[in-house]
């Protein structure tokens, strides 16, 4: 398990190149509550997997950074990486599926990385990822049950803290739930009172169906406009930090995600992606109601297509 | 002429309802040079103007707040004004031209204001203002020549000096003038070396034909897209300070402030509207070229109608 030290330590190393993000108040979120959005849109890259793919890439040894480094991503994490492998000098290999948004592949490619797609299954993706640790002798990054990666997320939770000492509860998008993990860890380290919530899409909730069940449960498939958040199952490190740290893993249709795209363009001011919205969604549909005391939701990606960000906006009908 | 005590004090005064807004990296905008962007558009009431409202209503005496105070504006200010007035307990009426865009309108009226409607000519606000004043008591606020609205916007130069204490230029977008008179006073104030460059669209450009003649002139209509920028001529104030201050006023196409809206929302992850996005645009299409020292973009405010904003993202064709 990840303690706060290990999330301190992330937290010193990281570059100027890591933004330190705002935590902007907004008014507008909630009735009687001090609502505030940590904006990882805002974070270089457009998301807030820029710090753990510095902290993992940072770890590398001399030969190890010579021959690169590979992970599987969806999308946001490849962009990072790429850009934090060419910060550092190591090139990088990304293992997308076929399926991932265009507009992911190429800022991945813009950045420097080595696309290398797979079939459109989970799976299929870490099969690859072998083949290239094999045949190339890359190290192969697994992001989420690497404890490197969550301390690296953790640093998120340590500047919610360092902003807002009073927060009571945090709210975090999830897929295989790495953020949650390290974001929980931070938070409850420093400020065991506390609550972490995670959220994820209805039809993409793999990590609350296992906290359910009390262990790591698959879904067939994730349904969700989130791109970001279609992981079949939660990792194993992740759900027991998770376990320990969390209230609850609540859901939102897909209808309340575009609506909380919208309000934060219009009211927030800050483009967001539908995964990276979801935290809000739960707060703005009433999903959640915190009490009186200061709440955050993490918005964690902004990489979000022009057209669809352009169609999210003029409100066409989105279906549950 | 505005002095940087008088910014300062504006300063101290500011209520926890300002957003000190943060000064983003935006590596993606320049090669070679730190360009940072100053997000007043994450500002409360999503503009700028939240600053100098608040700024100008606290200074007014107990009759006057019982009575109510009035201002004319194109959208931005009304909406700060309102917001202010109801945070200070201050009735407020805003004169808005036939023309103004009905988002802005409904903007003012939901966070309290009061709408009085002129002809769509810049002196009938003024005419208007007089009567409200002479009719019924208000306290007529005219803001582009009030050296308290001055240092309002002033507050964002002391922040922006103290975020980048070696900024070398400081881009404005620039209306009547307020806004650039007052940043220019507080970074060259601070930080005599560094440079003040306003910025314009070519069909609203009365600061910078003023500058060129070396006296305040008048356009006879404003004729851009950025609906916060259609002043036809400056304040005298401000035109003395830009006098002092400033290095240039240059020009930015509707074209290129287009580009720069997209550009701010794919790159930079931040909605903007077109007339928050001038000084981005005047980088961004390199019609202004910084040296290698760090160059701040101020991004004025992001109060776009959804629908307009979705058309600019999907890139449909603007015309200069």
């Amino acid at each position: 398990m990840v303690v706060t030290a290990e999330i301190e330590a992330a937290r010193q190393q990281l570059p100027p190149a890591v933004v330190r993000t705002p935590l902007l108040p907004c008014p507008a979120l909630l009735e009687g509550t001090p609502a505030f959005l940590k904006a990882e849109n805002l974070q270089v890259t457009g998301s807030y997997k820029a710090r753990a793919a510095y902290t993992v890439l940072a770890s590398l040894g001399r030969e190890a950074r010579r021959r690169g480094a590979a992970l599987a991503s969806s999308g946001n994490f490849a962009a990072a990486f790429a850009f934090m492998g060419r910060l550092l000098g190591i090139p990088t290999a990304v293992v997308m599926m076929r399926k991932t948004a265009a507009y992911k592949v190429e800022r991945a490619r813009g950045l420097g990385a080595e696309v290398v797609f797979c079939a459109d299954r989970w799976e299929a993706r870490e099969e690859l990822l072998a083949r290239l640790e094999a045949d190339r002798g890359l190290t192969v990054i697994h992001h989420y049950e690497d404890p490197r990666v969550i301390a690296g997320h953790g640093t998120i939770g340590l500047e919610i803290v360092d902003d807002c000492p009073d927060v009571a509860l945090v709210l975090v998008p999830v897929s295989s739930g790495g953020l949650l993990a390290g974001v929980a860890a931070a938070v409850k380290g420093r400020r065991p009172g506390a609550r972490v919530v995670g959220v994820q899409p209805k039809g993409a909730d793999a990590m609350a169906r296992s906290l359910e069940a009390g262990r790591v449960v698959s879904i067939p498939e994730a349904r969700t406009m989130c791109d970001a958040l279609i992981a079949t199952s939660p990792g194993e490190l992740p759900f027991r930090h998770a376990q320990r740290d969390v209230e609850a893993v609540v859901r939102v249709s897909e209808a309340e995600i575009a609506a909380a795209v919208r309000f934060l363009a219009t009211e927030a001011k800050l483009v967001v992606e539908p995964g990276g919205a979801v935290a809000t969604a739960a707060l703005l549909s009433g999903r959640v109601r915190p009490g009186p005391n200061p709440t955050v939701a993490l918005v964690s990606g902004g990489n979000i297509a022009p057209e669809r960000l352009a169609a999210l906006l003029v409100g066409g009908a989105v279906s549950d």
